[in-house]
């Protein structure tokens, strides 16, 4: 059966083989219409893919109508991870959201949270969906899910992020449905949807025992009376620029490939590593293209989201099979990826995010977790989220899930940041997500320091021998120096008057140097 | 067969069916002659319980000799989790410890880290097993285990609690064994010994689907060419005592029952709740005390260790099954315990630690942690192990393991401490082992902070109303309503100058008050 129904632009639905749900189009207006003030919105969406095109802009306009008019109309906005500025963007730029969770990184947001006019809840990836099950946010009033397609059954063909989007579907009140036929119709294969999960005490074993490992279906199940509302898009994901690989990046990859050679060499790694996350940016993509010419392989990748230099490792053999919640992808990384859409399709499982990050797996097979971070102190304690202790960045993502949980936890940056005013490597940090029991490795452009087995104190010595600017090496030593002295104790000397002291320079005089 | 060599005393030896290990029955200081310097010990011990309690001393004894020759003599001191006087307190006594690992609570060792002194690794516990087998700390040179016995077949009959008994057994050169005959030979048979563990890629799910089942074998194997010598004692575990339950004990039970009964009514957990997790000492305690009258049940509990009121709520029926990987009771609860052993026996499993803490079962059980802490700050950040920021305590034992996968991670202490010139409530905690995300409840006896959903500004307020010490409120909320103010940024505003003020307001004046 084909629909025939007519889409909002009088032209024929694509993509939309269920009669009843075909009956349902309409333009974003019209759904954006059918959200009320209050509603808690599950949106799909993980960084930048994905998320809805059109019915998030049509709400701000309802919104900023409703303002007008004196009405209040908010919404609590829940997604995957990171959307894009037609949906982040213009719902906070009409003070639209009430609540945002569990991840964003859009500057907009980000600068309404900073002026607390925003409440954000920065949540691990991986407890967002339980969390919502367990009820600790409420109910789920309304899902607004982007999908590439409806098959003649109602089932929904995801598109190219997962993220929450099955939690959404499952318990919402009413759905909205984007049906996106930019979204390649190739995709339809590609997802593995687990509907096995269950809240306590009823949960099983996620019997995931490989990366490439499907445990489910690949279409989302939806009751077609649950659909409100389904409205016809043909619009891009965000794509992503990267930076060209820099010399700190490839110094930092070299750092980071030297050590995994040695764990080899040491047989404390097989020569297959074990699957690979890597978190997203410039620096990890360095990491990624320079483990194409390193000899191991070959290897797999668990991890949140396929970037470009994912798809270049896939394409040489050096992965040979990725899982992962999303697609992140710059323009060129896009046109690879369609080019070679069947090839890809065989080996890359897009998985529902409580899965890609479940604590369960990613223990069961022994990630290697590299993950970005804002600043590392020299007891191993890692900040990810928060600008000078007070201001969020983006959020902490999944990192923690794999940090906690993997063979390996290692962090990655440049050892400075504004041209050298800020060291990375500080005597405390100042807002603290992943401890010094959950940090095995740190690396900057200066070297690498491995912290495992380490007391506190010989943590210190390493990291600003290995991975301090040599801009700061002496004062951070200078600190331990009168640390060891003074401090009240000496298995982690702090003195506290001054451990946040660096912080509070840069906040006076722009330059954490004295 | 039955074992005729002779022990130390020229008594026979006990419980030692096989006759190859009762030929090497020998002393304690014969033992430990067979430990030469640098050797990394793997030892038994949780809770001070099932720790070595002779070839330790004799250790201490051979070091002080062997350093008043000027001979260098330190080992690598591994166990469960803390032990006792005569094992961790001797060995600190003659400077005997090189590092020790992965947790400890005894006055001598903490002396010594805090001097400077001793390396101290302070671990995840459910981490610990897999570090050790993936060479993360080097070679187990010597396992030193308490067993309640020895089978016939060379069997090891495990001892009164399991912690890393497996690991070092399995991972060891040379093994000595204490076989102590004070442990009632009733314990044979409570224990889940599971040899199904592995290093990934080769990781199988744990079969563990309720508190009770059990996926093991009740003995530990052990090659019997390994061991080296066989000790016979007949040593009392360390008992433990609690103070009698106090009125602000009792409290923070109360506000805790509140809670869990207000979430049964909105059918957020069931009235058989979830598997509780409960940490040590007298808080913990106290709560368990008072479930007993809470009316939920049959419950079951999956946690570290069984204290006196669990076995309490045992007796009574309403904990129906306990799973946990050691014992830890008074003098009383231990003539309960041998009283009833028959009846006990049936109910209670003691696993491997890192069974019993494993991230991937305790997410599936869904545990309900409730933990102590040294201070909490007003944005539900968690600091367990440091005392004003660099002193060690104890250290994170199993706290993170619970907190981070559990259902609910709930967080108990005092709103005071030192007779008020502390408060547990602090603007900014002073070290983090439990970051705002793994943080749902905060308990004092002044009352509750239900945390979840909230953004960090909220948290704060939630937690100076609830709970804070009325002598603390107003000094919070200043801090709060001024950060609000002069904060770089809102999202979590703080003051960096004077964050960490109070702790050191209170190593100038010994009082956090103005």
């Amino acid at each position: 059966m084909t629909a025939t129904a007519a889409g909002a632009a009088g032209v024929p639905a694509p993509r939309i083989d269920h009669p009843g749900l075909a009956a349902k189009l309409m333009s974003a207006d019209d759904a954006a219409r059918l959200i009320p003030h209050g509603a808690h919105i599950g949106m799909s969406g993980f960084t930048g893919a994905g998320h809805p095109k059109e019915v998030p802009a049509a709400l701000a306009r309802r919104i900023a109508v409703a303002r007008e008019a004196g009405d209040p109309f908010t919404v609590g906005l829940w997604t995957g991870a990171s959307t894009a500025p037609e949906l982040d963007g213009a719902l906070a730029a009409v003070d639209g959201v009430d609540l945002r969770m569990p991840y964003q990184s859009d500057p907009i947001t980000r600068a309404k949270i900073n002026a607390g006019q925003m409440d954000y809840v920065d949540l691990h990836l991986s407890h967002v969906a339980q969390a919502v099950w367990e009820g600790f946010f409420g109910p789920v009033d309304v899902a607004l899910v982007e999908v590439a397609g409806i098959t003649a059954d109602g089932d929904l063909i995801p598109s190219s992020s997962v993220g929450n989007n099955k939690t959404w579907l499952d318990l919402a009140d009413r759905v909205i449905l984007e049906v996106n036929s930019w979204q390649p119709p190739e995709l339809d294969g590609m997802h593995d949807i687990y509907y096995g999960t269950a809240l306590p005490p009823n949960r099983r074993p996620v019997q995931i025992l490989q990366a490439g490992d499907r445990i489910g279906v690949p279409h989302y199940h939806c009751p077609p009376e649950k659909v409100v509302a389904v409205v016809a898009t043909h619009e891009p994901d965000r794509t992503t620029t990267f930076a060209p690989v820099d010399e700190t990046s490839t110094r930092i990859a070299e750092h980071l490939i030297d050590f995994l050679t040695h764990e080899v060499e040491r047989g404390r790694l097989p020569r297959t590593l074990l699957p690979i996350q890597s978190g997203v940016g410039n620096v990890a993509n360095a990491v990624l293209a320079n483990l194409d010419a390193a000899g191991f392989g070959p290897l797999t990748a668990y991890t949140e989201v396929i970037q470009d230099s994912m798809l270049a490792l896939l394409r040489s053999g050096t992965i040979s099979t990725a899982s992962a919640t999303a697609l992140s992808l710059s323009d060129a990384g896009l046109a690879d990826f369609l080019d070679n859409l069947g090839e890809y399709r065989r080996r890359i499982v897009l998985r529902s995010q409580e899965i890609s990050n479940h604590p369960e797996v990613i223990r069961r097979l022994g990630c290697l977790a590299m993950n970005g971070m804002i600043e590392a102190d020299i007891y191993g304690n890692v900040n990810s989220t928060h600008v000078m202790g007070s201001a969020i960045q983006n959020g902490i993502g999944g990192s923690g899930d794999f940090a906690r949980n993997s063979y390996l936890s290692m962090f990655l940056s440049p050892s400075t940041a504004k041209r050298g005013a800020i060291s990375t490597i500080v005597p405390m940090v100042s807002h603290v997500d992943h401890t010094e029991h959950d940090v095995h490795v740190i690396v900057t452009e200066q070297g690498l320091a491995d912290l495992r087995g380490l007391a506190p104190r010989r943590r210190a010595a390493r990291v600003i021998e290995r991975c301090a600017h040599p801009d700061y090496r002496d004062a951070l030593q200078d600190y331990v120096d009168r640390a060891a002295r003074h401090a009240p104790a000496r298995h982690t000397p702090h003195l506290l008057d001054e451990a946040l002291g660096w912080h509070g320079r840069y906040l006076r005089t722009s330059d954490m140097r004295a």
